[in-house]
């Protein structure tokens, strides 16, 4: 990130995805120059590109690019060199058709579309690998060239149950498990009759009839992380030899279910996301700031890159709606003030054809004549002026844990309660404290803990013994937890961490002991009474029948079938305290819950200001920092500065002080 | 249809599919008898029997169908002999597993239903051709025959994906682009690197991530309806070959979204419809209304034949009621005041077994001593006294804009708002003028609309260059327009019709410039205020985010994140007014903008009669004509005769006043 | 029976699943032990042990069963020795890839779940029997050898569409109609074409445009069956010859669509059920009592075997609540009360992985410091005190008519009401006579009736001569009948009984004729007036368009658009009389209208106790008898007992009462 700063003259970036192949090459002087109007100082070139590059197999021409990268090398606008290796040229799934992926029903998937390659293909890893050789080659000098965009939003979702695929499982198992023995072990192949002699015998996880068995599920998603993640390692290890100087990264998409960017993240030099926040999603600037968190701390507090964002509308949601007036400036300062060094949409120019035409860009159909582009033309020349934000850090005494696999495996079938979904509950997790704006780092449940003095854990269903005693050792060494229901059940495979009752990782710092699980119906509540006051509040989806062994209980349930239990308690562990949460809260008790365990462990907000004002501060070397001061509401908002002075918020507003050290 | 008309001796054609190979033969001496009673003159024959006709694969035989035209000939019953090409035998498939449909996702349809043959199949095409032909021969002067039905309700909505397909749609391209380039400027390949540089690398658009190219779904469509057109043409060229004298239709089905009518009417000698508006709807004799004029108006106005209804329920519903007494007349009456030459239903006597055995008929399971059969037997005494209806016209002042291309590319993904349904529009327009009693004709967007007064545009979202300047000249010269929202965005291969803002094929003609789209939230709606007399009212759905340029606004939104804009406007170009509704309105204002315009443009209803009173004419070459009075309401209405008398309509009560020149 | 009662000592069955495969050997020895503990006296063993059996194709090893089997003798543990056919090992889908089941539309089931085979597989077929030989032949002898359990609930929804079920289903058709013209008049194939000229032309019913022959649905469905049959008697057949005294059974899944258990129920030597009503629902001990007495019925009242049951929550409902407090103890008595000698669980002890790690145990995860095991031990206890009720019988004068064929072919498409749904419409006659305490068997239409007083007929929509002729004779001779709407439609092959009015199989015993059926909407009802005291109620769904004959009228309906028509009937037949209810009554008529017929057959309850006690009734051979009480509610009940002596039900409480001859 340093040299990619560096190469913007210290400036923020500024930009978007420029396709200049959708157009005749007439409109590319005028792209040019409204860049320079706007301040755009960073254009992603050539994700869709490859049809143009190699239009025949092994006959590649880049004249097209050549022209492109002079006509912004001559502007001074740098490129985020894209390897177009998202979406291979018609003749590929042509002339190797078993190149398509392969759906778990025996579909293929055919071109039209993008992503139509199976990450386990040699062939399309060849025919990848040969372009982007010759793309790095080319433009290795390139006075241009500033950052490598790997590939496209590499998907996770299915994958693919080709022989190709079957064969790259098998081999990616006996990598990871050594012996079919242990293999048996970890899925548990006992249970139904499922002990595999040769691994040739394994498969993908196909149709069946009922459920298959969940430790394979879980591997195979693993896998198909991993299969997706060569892809972009092979590229990535081309480049680093070809133009070392050059950072390399690929768009991440926020919390996506399927990636586990903790790995991928170790794997580039800077994180990128493509943000899509439902413009009237009245949680969607909080999901936004979840997100841009979790992107800063993929790679330990480092700046970031908001790759893709929209001037408007995406064109992907049932009703599409308009941007309120104002937002767009709003929203994308949010994301600097978590750790972004960049601002880029998708796309320059709104396309005239094609499925994402109505995917709103930084040029719209309407042209200049039109309020879309005077926002971004504004926004350009106000990010101009921040430049000294860029490399800041955020800084955290909190950490929420969260992990992909545990994430998997919470939602396969067959759980005590099928509606239980992370990423629901990690927002439920971070709502109350991005209120009480209290900054918040992600970690990993192995990570080091050591500069965090509070630790929430949302539903961490599956847990390693590493990740379960480092967090355990967290609390022993004086840190506080706040750790909710169905956490620590099962292990890495999926098994039940025995014996004894749950949940097996945490029992001793949680000092509970939990006998059976009891999923509330749909229209099924619960009563809590709370040990500090004798306040009530209402319980629902969940409860633990659990019994405290070395806790207290903070909160009891009074009714129900099970009558009095323990509901949420503290436990007093080593040099820390843990507090286990065992039923769904409701959103204000689980904000007191957090807040009142923010106060425990010392951590203060960013600043006091009224409700529905967001602030954030990065922090400079020097000492110095930029307190970000954002409006969400639709009503002006006084804040009192410590310094006795008021600042004026206007609805949607957006105010930037600069500190000193 | 004259010649058909002669045949039945002038009268109005009656009766509906005889399918006797489901009885035993002693059977059919009571089904002409039961015929000549309730007055049956035409029924079509022959619809599922290529079993019969060709029991193994080259070996016809004809004894039966010749018994069966002998004994309705004997009893002055006219036939509609059909081709039985909608379900080959057991043996096509079983020897050419091949000519079975193949769907997007890989699975091949099987035998056990019907339509099950691929229509691009040349295997499947050959045996049906050398069966048509000795069917025609056969019967070529048989006294009976008196109308060709070709096949039964072609299907269109999935398409065929098998390797015949395949190349077939590549031919259909090449013939429609001359050459690649042109296509892959059509498609807009240069999005998402999906150039093609050969034409054996293009397929039917089948399954993938994302999202298709929608240019090349909506050729699929057109491609898919034009495949099945070819089998028609094919036989119909036998049929006029060797029986020129006998007309040739094949029956549609309604506003059946994926065939394009207007194709398919001229190519036969007079419009079919199968018209099965369910009886329970509310809105169920609107939307007949709707389908009759769209009918009609498929062949400029001739006459059209009621091919198949149901006397009582259908079976393919949730929950299939039985039919309110009296309905089964005022129905059948109403699709003879809008044009129909006949009466008729899916089917004579309702079978024992298969599929459709619930599906009501004119002799049901009860037999003869039945309400059905006592409606049945009255309808076909009266229509004998409406012969002279046959042959008259409908004539319209006003016309609404229907296209197929528009329809199928407004519901592609990725649109601004998904929900935005061409039909469910359509009728929204089209029942104010239904309440006025306004004669109502479709038309496409390039007709020639010299013979009306008002053109209604519901949200025609693509249309080519010559129809744009069609509808703007129909203006220009002195026409009414109104035209609703997300009209003229996209030309013939949904591409944006660029530069400036929308819609690029209207900005001109309705004085207007859209910026942005901005749909709402489905619990959102705005205020309008009118220009007229300051009343509001609500608006829903959709904001064009407009500026006016030369029109004036009628209505303004007076709310919602923009703030005042227009929202309905009124441009006058050259000698005519151009309407822009550029939100959802509520029934009540669409209503007063569609009749407002109706005043303007000088139109008349058909007659002034109590709201509840359908009033449709028929008017006779001779200058005569029968105005049809239907009463669909539960309560008796008097209506107020020009001549001062009064004429009272019972609930359901229909009347038909013979108006002289 | 006897035997396996005589095996155990007298006593009823208390046990579960074994499954030891899952766990390390030492825990082998406590299992046992707490075996002892809870009274555990039979388990079933090696369900899905075929890898461990057979590791290697043809390579057999049985020590490690031999190593269970002898420990569980040890301890006077008796085995229900399972032959591990369910679950093929990874081996067999490996070498034999057409194994693999193969769905309609193309999919072939994957290995990774269980009952991934085609029931029609040679393969499949040899390789099971030779397993199940060499095991039957091996433990021959075994002093724990008590009982056969064939394979592991069969299923039988999807049915497999591969070459070899083809084959295996034309070979089905061939016998079962001899010639082709037999077969095409069955299925009615003159409509739409469908006639079959040879019998290699028939397949399975796929994926179609439209909707299939329904007859052939139908048929596939009894195939479906009874080639899941042959796989049972084949591996029973052997079973028998090797070990004749031992008794052989498979666990049925209650009221489960696919599988016409009266045909499986004649095969076995004794009944096993699996039972798993949802502990939340509140009529979930009701719909258990239905299935009890229908597990019952299968064997003409027989006891049967409670086989699996959960001690807590399954894992396959979206919420799977925990278990009431002693609702455990309440509903195993339910099950004993109805008939079961047993009551067993799935299973011994919880798994720590595999898809079913959280399905309840009677050693739950949690282990024996836990509310399920305290119960488990309670429950044990406690039935060994219940030895003298195995054996005894339920007697009943009240039957339901329960068919398969009937309800496929219902549950069809095409039907005039989607919606209606057998299963719910016999919970619904089912439920007031439970309410009542009437003790109801479950009955084919062609059953022996004689011991009957009152035959309940919900909705038996096909029904073929032998049946038709059964009921009408039951009536004739001086039963009373109760039949609801939709009866007597269609033969066996789903064809419309002719001529005339419905119901053609029961318009003389009825005394009435039915012109029409008239589903209703969603939500349209109708106002019925009763004939004996003027009182009015509501129906709903369905309406007969009736006339009656012999009948009398006992309600009218008195609106709706077809205004006053005979709703419910009721006709004196012979010495018999015969009650039609032509609509759906509410609840409470629903019950007056059975009750009153109840009273007219002269029937009592098997005790007269308080609303929400369940009263059931188990006689010996000696005219002794026990009386179990259960409470289902949770308040207590006080019960008047004949004796003038009251007794005290706590909530959710269970009273057995011996009662002297």
């Amino acid at each position: 990130m340093a040299a990619l700063r560096s190469r913007l003259g210290g400036r923020l970036a500024y930009g978007g995805d420029y396709n200049p192949e959708q157009w005749p090459e007439e409109v590319w002087a005028e792209d040019v120059k409204m860049m320079r109007e706007a301040g755009v100082n960073l254009v992603t070139v050539g994700v869709f590109s490859w049809t143009l590059l190699e239009p025949d197999p092994g006959h590649y021409t880049f004249d097209w690019l050549d022209r492109v990268m002079d006509l912004l090398a001559d502007h001074d606008i740098a490129v985020d060199l894209a390897t177009p290796t998202a979406a291979p040229p018609a003749w590929l799934p042509y002339e190797h058709p078993e190149t398509r992926p392969l759906l778990a029903d025996g579909t293929r998937l055919t071109f039209g579309s993008r992503q139509h390659y199976c990450s386990s293909s040699p062939i399309y890893r060849a025919k990848a690998a040969a372009l982007v050789e010759r793309l790095a080659t080319r433009y290795a000098t390139h006075p241009a060239l500033a950052l490598w965009h790997v590939n496209n939003e590499y998907p996770g979702v299915d994958g693919c149950h080709c022989d190709a695929s079957a064969a790259h499982f098998r081999r990616w198992l006996a990598d990871r498990y050594g012996d079919l023995d242990a293999l048996n072990r970890a899925w548990g192949t006992s249970f139904w009759s499922q002990r595999y002699r040769a691994w040739a015998e394994i498969t993908p996880p196909g149709k069946v009839l009922g459920a298959v068995n969940p430790a394979q599920r879980v591997d195979f998603r693993r896998f198909n992380g991993d299969a997706a993640l060569e892809c972009f390692t092979a590229e990535r290890d081309l480049l680093r030899r070809i133009t070392p100087a050059i950072p390399v990264t690929t768009n991440f998409m926020a919390s996506y279910k399927f990636l586990d960017y903790w790995k991928w993240a170790a794997e580039e030099d800077v994180v990128a996301l493509d943000a899509y926040p439902d413009a009237r999603d009245p949680l969607g600037h909080v999901k936004a700031a979840m997100n841009y968190d979790l992107m800063r701390s993929l790679r330990a507090g480092r700046p970031w890159l908001l790759m893709e964002s929209a001037t408007g509308p995406v064109n992907s949601r049932r009703r599409n709606s308009a941007r309120p007036p104002g937002q767009l400036r709003l929203r994308s300062h949010q994301a600097v003030a978590r750790g972004a060094d960049s601002v880029m949409f998708f796309q320059w120019r709104a396309s005239a054809f094609g499925a994402e035409k109505y995917h709103s860009a930084m040029v719209p159909h309407a042209g200049a004549d039109s309020r879309i582009w005077r926002e971004v033309a504004a926004l350009g020349s106000e990010l101009r002026d921040l430049a000294e934000v860029g490399g800041t850090r955020v800084e955290s005494e909190v950490a929420i844990v969260w992990d992909w696999p545990s994430w998997w495996a919470l939602e396969e079938g067959g759980r005590p309660l099928a509606d239980l979904a992370f990423h629901d509950q990690a927002l439920a997790h971070y709502l109350p404290l991005w209120q009480a704006n209290i900054a918040v780092d992600m970690v990993r449940p192995g990570a080091d803990l050591s500069r965090y003095r509070l630790l929430v854990v949302p539903n961490l269903y599956l847990v390693d013994a590493e990740g379960a005693a480092n967090i355990t050792a967290f609390v022993e060494h004086g840190g506080h937890l706040v750790m909710s229901y169905f956490s620590g059940i099962v292990d890495e495979n999926d098994q039940i961490i025995l014996p004894g009752g749950h949940p097996g990782a945490f029992r001793d710092v949680l000092g509970v002991r939990i006998e059976e699980f009891n999923p509330l119906q749909d229209d099924e509540s619960l009563t809590l009474r709370w040990s500090d006051d004798g306040s009530v509040s209402t319980a629902s989806q969940w409860q633990d029948l659990m019994r405290t062994e070395s806790a207290e209980a903070l909160a009891t349930f009074t009714d129900g079938m099970f009558g009095e239990l323990p509901a949420v308690t503290r436990n007093t562990y080593g040099h820390g305290t843990a507090t286990y949460i065992g039923t769904q809260l409701d959103t204000e008790r689980l904000a007191s819950v957090l807040t009142d365990a923010v106060a425990t462990a010392g951590v203060r907000p960013v600043a006091q200001v009224p409700e529905g004002v967001e602030a954030v501060r990065r922090h400079a070397a020097d000492g110095g920092s930029h307190l970000f001061l954002l409006n969400h509401t639709d009503a002006p908002i006084t804040v009192e500065l410590p310094t006795k002075t008021a600042l004026h918020l206007p609805p949607q507003g957006v105010t930037i002080l600069r500190e000193e050290a």
